[in-house]
């Protein structure tokens, strides 16, 4: 089967692989009719090492359910299913918490010998725990939509959840790539009363009104958060949501929150320690988040896709084919795509 | 007036200061009678640059009111008070929410003209907002208890709450000090299950297990979070109380937390970052905490305190007289006493 394999920075290559197929009784095998291309997947795209084996990519899919192994008890050949961005058994102790992104038995796509996302097939792990089925059919108008809740939005929603945003609330979402968008429908979702992006393409600014944005910063640095302050008061966010990973969005994430506040910060960090450490002390300020539970939103967040409250595929600006994965990821990362969808 | 001073790391004095009075009409003239030295004033016991004028020492104390500005209206001459270590003025935006500690008016006591607590008496500033009367007599036997509500079981309740302790929670206690013991105390309160203290000295775990303390590990470092994995099933603590400040205890504070948990801090941060920021995130642990908003955890503590369900002031291992200051500093930062209690 062919499916995308990363070689090293700015090297992503479309190739034929082994095909996919059960190896445990737990297992699914699923045919992936849509991939997502996914911010997190930029990061070795900008720094890997060069690696003639190369690495398997993708962890943002759905597709149709080709066969199951014997123990797989909740889905079966033919369904269209969804896949979180990480694979869970839905029974150990962080599972049964709503934590599946720490299951004692989970891992990850294009790890370990498990196929990734972005190629014709996937045999997914724990498919009882893992897949979601979908009611509707594999080409249906809310594709995109759907597509989101494996990731991108259970994201988003995450960093508003772990910023505790809620009704009246002010929140700053840090950060206008699909994450932080996503992080204004999940604010606006959550009723908070004003929403605060901080970014500078009108592209993703015209998605983020429509998502629920109330204002607009496109200053950076220390300018960003004094306008912050400026609009709130002098007081800051309530809620201010980190959906970069980088320091200097971190600093001001971390900057633009109330006393008392809370930073929801769902950007993979690619620096070891939080900056900050004792402003936010004096300030009583919260950081939390972390890597979504994709696989415990879903029940949340599905109906709102299916019945058209949210339509958070709006952020997909780019449809292509498995060959245009490669120039997806060019795009996405020189920032003439927002986030790229693959029909497969 | 006699009042302590402190012109350098170790070197605190006695001296005479100019009387304390009422210079607002929102203050109120507090005769001291009792008065507590905190963890927090050996931070410049070790390290205070030599200075001639000094530093005006005290933040926890309980006095008897002597005087009050025209404005204020909630105490009078003649009551019995305690104050929370920070002065407030209880009706801007962040005390209304409970966050004394950042009050748009509030301050500290022995800065900016305003007296420490370790002397004969305190010009209270927002003495409303800020003082509550006592339903006791000067000398009443609970005053030890009643003095840990100034500071240090508002403290310990705050790591406690900061860490999400709750019925049925695994808590983690680091720091055998006054702040750890009152958290062990706390997490006790809020139903805690079990409560493990990172702790070494017989004395403090003794008062540790009258408190609820289940388990002790006396181990530290790596071995310490090692430990800890072990009595909770590989997993660690549910919430992990950060009493200490030092980069090494909130190293390991952030190592025996449980995906998903939280780690409370309230030991004042001598270092700048916060660590570990990537293991964190990639296991959801919340990090909160800060300074304990005292004047809002004095309705819910006090009655606890009065009617004896809990003893707080057993952290309290010596009393002195004003006089004894300065040696009950060197007893605190040796390790010969736990907590110093001064009646004046």
């Amino acid at each position: 089967m062919r499916a995308t394999v990363m070689h090293g920075a700015g090297d992503v290559r479309i190739e034929t692989v082994p095909d996919a197929r059960l190896e445990e009784p737990t297992d699914a095998l699923v045919a992936v009719t849509r991939a997502g291309i996914c911010g997190s997947d930029l990061w070795p795209y900008k720094a890997m090492e060069p690696d003639d084996a190369g690495r398997r990519m993708g962890h943002e899919f759905i597709g149709v359910v080709e066969d199951v192994g014997a123990d797989v008890r909740t889905v079966e050949a033919g369904d269209l299913v969804l896949s979180p961005f990480l694979w869970s058994d839905g029974t150990c102790v962080f599972c049964r918490e709503g934590l599946h992104t720490s299951c004692l038995h989970g891992g990850r796509y294009g790890w370990d010998g498990v196929d990734g996302g972005q190629g014709e097939a996937v045999r997914v792990p724990q498919a009882d725990g893992t897949l979601v089925v979908l009611p509707v059919g594999r080409d249906d108008a809310l594709m995109a939509s759907l597509l989101t809740l494996t990731d991108v939005l259970a994201t988003g929603h995450h960093a508003a959840l772990s910023a505790d945003v809620g009704p009246g609330k002010t929140v700053a979402v840090v950060g206008d790539g699909a994450v932080g968008l996503c992080g204004v429908l999940a604010a606006r979702r959550l009723g908070a009363e004003r929403i605060i992006l901080l970014g500078r393409h009108p592209d993703r600014i015209a998605i983020a009104n429509e998502f629920g944005a109330t204002d607009v910063v496109s200053e950076r640095g220390d300018e960003a958060v004094e306008r912050v302050r400026e609009l709130t008061g002098g007081l800051g966010a309530h809620s201010a949501l980190e959906c970069v990973g980088l320091g200097e969005a971190t600093v001001t994430a971390l900057g633009i929150v109330r006393p008392g506040g809370s930073v929801g910060r769902v950007g993979v960090p690619q620096e070891e320690a939080i900056p900050e450490g004792q402003t936010t002390f004096f300030d009583n300020v919260r950081i939390a988040g972390g890597p979504a539970p994709a696989r415990a939103y879903v029940d949340e967040l599905l109906p709102d896709v299916l019945e058209g409250r949210i339509e958070p595929g709006r952020v997909f600006d780019r449809v292509g084919r498995l060959d245009d994965v490669p120039d997806g990821y060019r795009a996405m990362n020189e920032r003439d795509a927002i986030k790229v969808q693959i029909e497969i």
